[in-house]
């Protein structure tokens, strides 16, 4: 069976009411076995778990090979530019912290792979409760524009370490408010990321704009 | 029953096999339940299975309750200056790279708790298979002097962040080399650490060298 992401999204919400299902991480080793009462663990295996959902669901979807891009599932097999689905979990007692993507990758491989702007991130907001029993209190499907947002010197939120400007960071304000990725602004530091962005933008002006989207 | 971090050590070892039994992760949120194939999550976790090691063999213990100092376990809870023992794990196929703790706070509670500088650090050094077979391949009983190293400006290695020098690192070879924190070297790079280091360089000079165990 094929679904599309907002299917999925469909499925989860109002057949499977994950918000009111219950979790739990164990690790045994030997005869000794723990409840893994870890906060952050979550946010690194709700992806694996939709994996196993997907395949009890018999859902059809080919998986990512590049860990370190988007997206994780092609749900559509056989057309890998439609029906991408990233999927991302956050703290939902805390500030949604992950990462999007590498910001060098990311801004290059938008220019050869434009439909990648219309990947499908499915966001989970779980809990932990101090027993370690996990539940599921909200679940978004957005558009990379509607999980980033503006800092005051960059057009989109990023983490920036000692010497590169390494990663798109998710927006903070998930809930809040809409942006949109311009590029074209003062992140374009080296002429790389200039001739890029020169070029997106070069594509976007030429492209239909009936295929836009955006509200 | 009271066990000294060494008599611990032992008992995993030569009691329980350690290095030959076998572990998983697994984590269920419904009807959909999954092996947790992420190797870092185990590194996280071997402190509160030891924990749960220590209940299930009557072994005494306090925790601690600063999670970002060592130690993790008071083992005499009547006198919390002797018998400290912190656990660390890492990829036993990859490099250690776990924090040993925060840098200033270190630094700082050395002079007011010298004891502190002789906690036992119980490190493991773990395997996952590609379907999730925990293994620990490797542990050790170490000193903090054993498992840090002098960096080619300090004489211990550190983690610097972009505005601090923050976490003192373990050492890469620590199967390899010795070394010693020394105080009253190059990273004193302010009156702070400065003041610090004298205070704690005259207590030494003024210690009894009968407690000094280094050989």
């Amino acid at each position: 069976m094929r679904l599309t992401a907002r299917e999925i999204y469909d499925k989860l919400i109002n057949e499977d009411r994950i918000t009111e299902l219950e979790g739990q991480i164990k690790f045994y080793l030997g005869d000794v076995s723990i409840i893994v009462k870890q906060r952050d663990v979550v946010g690194n295996i709700m992806q694996e778990w939709l994996h196993g959902w997907l395949d009890n669901n018999d859902i059809e979807y080919a998986p990512s090979e590049n860990t370190q891009m988007p997206p994780d599932f092609f749900l559509n097999p056989d057309d890998r530019t439609v029906n991408l689905l990233e999927v991302k979990a956050f703290n939902r007692s805390g500030t949604p912290g992950f990462d999007i993507a590498d910001f060098r990758m990311y801004q290059s491989e938008i220019i050869e792979k434009p439909y990648m702007l219309d990947v499908e991130y499915l966001v989970f907001g779980y809990d932990m409760s101090d027993d370690g029993i996990v539940t599921i209190k909200d679940v978004w499907l957005k558009k990379v524009w509607e999980i980033t947002r503006r800092m005051e010197e960059w057009p989109i939120k990023m983490l920036h370490g000692s010497f590169d400007y390494c990663d798109i960071v998710d927006n903070a304000n998930i809930m809040k408010e809409k942006s949109i990725i311009l590029v074209g602004e003062p992140f374009l530091l080296d002429d790389d990321l200039r001739n890029n962005a020169i070029k997106w933008v070069e594509r976007a002006n030429s492209s239909d704009t009936a295929c836009l989207d955006i509200v």
